[in-house]
């Protein structure tokens, strides 16, 4: 069944377009997936008693408009499909008139905590159920990217505000790293975006990484990768005009 | 009056020790003085339509302990001083227990928001005379910092995720730059702590700044730069073993 999370903009959320900044709205979706599957017992908390927690593996979103301060929201999210190893989550984003703004698809894995590797979702089937609710992804499902041919880049060692209570670099703080080096004009224009971010290796307190731009026209591709070479995070963020 | 306002740690905000970063202690503090400041009438929403808005000048905070996820807490904040061009407010930060576990002193000018120049708070004294209470600051105020004799620097250019709906880098994305260059052992440690910060001149979009930091034993010292080499913001962080 699909669920609705009510959320209102903080002047603090606010970007100097004076709309709700685009790292923050990901970071309410992300929330909203929390406290939804919380809601049917399998959030993060209860998955650490069986030494197990959720990973993003993939995400798409697509804006069409964004709120302003003061503004009142809601996210709508539910599951599509549960498979063995992955999970799809979906979420519409919807101004308080009811009017569509937003809308965003997501892909978890469960990982064991010690090994860090994916496990089996079988044994949450039935509470996942509940949360299941037989309507499509709202978009196009998150895109596979390859390596890029970076036009620029920058070099960031992973630090104590970057990092969970893990020890592993925030999801939100790789899509910063990324927003901040798209230039601004894209960023308060009013065009439509589409993120696609892809997470394949976690990085750790102190790594250096260095996040890789491949600029063209609207279009944004990135890789933030580890000192080896091993690529942390890919991602793609595409502009259209009205 | 002093007021109470109650907060919740969320495991998102929770850092590698387990407890409440000190960015996000740092953040409720601030929030609760927008908070406090808009229960009179003079928050930032209503100082806006007279084309003004409150900037802080300087921040002291000392931490015995720090909360850990789902700990409820409130911080107390009452005004002791509301002078011509500066105003004082005060902040106990108390455990569900009644336990204090710390204590800040700020310290908050009035610009106009076009020339930013500081401007006169009297036409704001009727109403903040409400919040003023005869009750002294629980810690010395905020120290004045001189330059530092750096032993480490980071340069850092003003992002889009580093600036407010003004355009001007945020105060808490200065303190996160400092935090990132303290050793991870003094940031996880159970030592109390005092921060002292002094905001000297705004950054803007785009601007590149200098972090940086002198190191001795226990105590960091920071100075953040523009190119020019004119100040933006100075800082100390001293730990204490209990």
């Amino acid at each position: 069944m699909a669920n609705n999370y009510q959320y209102c903009v903080d002047l603090q959320e606010v970007d100097i377009s004076q709309r709700q900044a685009i790292n923050k709205i990901i970071l309410r979706v992300l929330s909203t997936a929390g406290r939804d599957a919380q809601s049917y017992g399998f959030g993060v908390d209860a998955m650490s008693s069986n030494n197990s927690t959720w990973v993003l593996s993939r995400l798409a979103i697509e804006l069409d408009a964004r709120p302003v301060a003061d503004d009142k929201y809601s996210i709508s999210t539910w599951i599509s499909d549960f498979g063995r190893v992955v999970s799809t989550r979906n979420f519409e984003l919807i101004k308080e008139s009811g009017e569509l703004f937003g809308a965003a698809v997501s892909q978890w894995c469960i990982i064991d905590i010690n090994s860090r590797t994916a496990i089996d979702l079988n044994p949450y089937r039935e509470r996942a159920s509940k949360a299941i609710e037989d309507k499509p992804s709202p978009i196009a499902p998150p895109a596979r990217m390859g390596k890029v041919t970076p036009t620029k880049s920058l070099e960031h060692s992973a630090g104590y505000c970057d990092i969970d209570f893990n020890g592993h670099m925030n999801t939100i703080r790789y899509v910063e790293l990324m927003l901040d080096m798209i230039p601004i004009s894209y960023l308060k224009s009013n065009n439509k975006m589409r993120i696609d971010l892809q997470f394949l290796h976690e990085s750790l307190y102190g790594e250096e990484l260095m996040v890789e731009c491949e600029e063209s026209d609207g279009e944004y591709l990135f890789e933030i990768k580890k000192q080896d070479g091993t690529p942390s995070v890919r991602g793609s963020f595409k502009f259209t005009a009205q």
